[in-house]
């Protein structure tokens, strides 16, 4: 289906459907009305199948929406059934926290790759990925096709190597390094984890809390 | 000031504009109309001017922003400046990436505390916090004021160590378990670090990218 231009809100909505609808799956719910699920999710029932309806028609009028069949569509959508391949680059505390507990094959991705500069590191076996060293990152990218590179470097070292990984034809970046890359502006897609942004807003809506009693 | 009620969209936009002031200012930038701001950060000028016409005038007619001035309002709307207290509770690989690299004072946090339960972390010094077992958390919060928990501890571990929190007197969680925290509907203010959520969009606009290809 050709789609139409798809709001930012949609979109981040959808990663939390399909939660929800893996949620519903262990607990045994089989399908759902948009009411039931908005009441879950703090959404208005409209508002669910507007989102959905950027997409097609999921749901059955009068019976509500199959928990398989729209976790199945909203993971299609989603490109968790094109069998990405992602590595890791930087594997200090943070890049250990997500190749020990992220669990990425639950998304339908593969990890091809894990690079570091340490040399304790290097040849180690993580995850059931031996570390390689980042000096044979570019080797690596032109036998093996990448498409969505983990950045856990240190902010300093962040922009060159977001360079050279699009350089090398990575098309996407998944950004922990609180550094905005310069690649973003030439095509290669960032998705920023901004840690601060969190944890100020959290900070916002306390001081409202507050300032409210 | 009075504050009607503000969108979500606004307020999580507030720490990106902070942040773009800090750039500013390292670079010697000192004011900037709004049009110039609005380029820099993807929105328009008059998006600009109603964001902050929520919480007062920040600007001046024809001359713009002040940079210094604009920081310290944007610091004090976001709770920089009442000198909250944090403790962080579970130092495994992402607690530990958390206390080296994240830098809480730079937002006016003071890091009050540090838990665990592994007893070869328990007594050791990281970044001039000693870790205590997490059996002493709850004589820890009798004695210390506690604004904001960051819980990052394993899955399994969340909802009840959350609990024993708000018990405790702590009103605002920042949550890394992935996990949904029963507290957050007791009126416990709960931030979400959901990973999969950003990396699922970004494989939803990799994926939108290469069909349009």
């Amino acid at each position: 289906m050709k789609r139409g231009k798809i709001s930012n809100n949609v979109i981040r909505r959808l990663p939390r459907y399909l939660q929800q609808m893996e949620d519903l799956a262990k607990n045994g719910v089989d399908h759902i009305s948009s009411k039931a699920l908005g009441r879950q999710m703090g959404l208005t029932p409209s508002q669910i199948r507007q989102d959905f309806s950027c997409y097609g028609e999921f749901g059955q009028q009068g019976w509500g929406y199959s928990v398989p069949y729209l976790r199945e569509q909203i993971s299609a959508i989603l490109g968790m059934k094109r069998g990405y391949r992602l590595i890791l680059v930087g594997i200090g505390n943070l890049g250990h926290a997500l190749l020990k507990n992220f669990g990425f094959e639950r998304y339908g991705f593969t990890l091809a790759g894990a690079f570091d500069v340490n040399p304790e590191l290097v040849g180690t076996e993580l995850s059931g990925l031996r570390v390689a060293h980042i000096d044979t990152l570019e080797e690596f990218l032109k036998m093996e096709a990448v498409d969505i590179a983990v950045l856990t470097v240190p902010g300093d070292a962040a922009d060159a190597t977001a360079k050279q990984l699009a350089r090398c034809g990575v098309r996407a970046i998944w950004n922990f390094t609180n550094t905005e890359l310069a690649v973003s502006r030439k095509g290669t897609l960032v998705e920023n984890i901004h840690f601060s942004d969190s944890l100020l807003s959290l900070s916002y809506f306390l001081t409202e809390s507050l300032d409210a009693t």
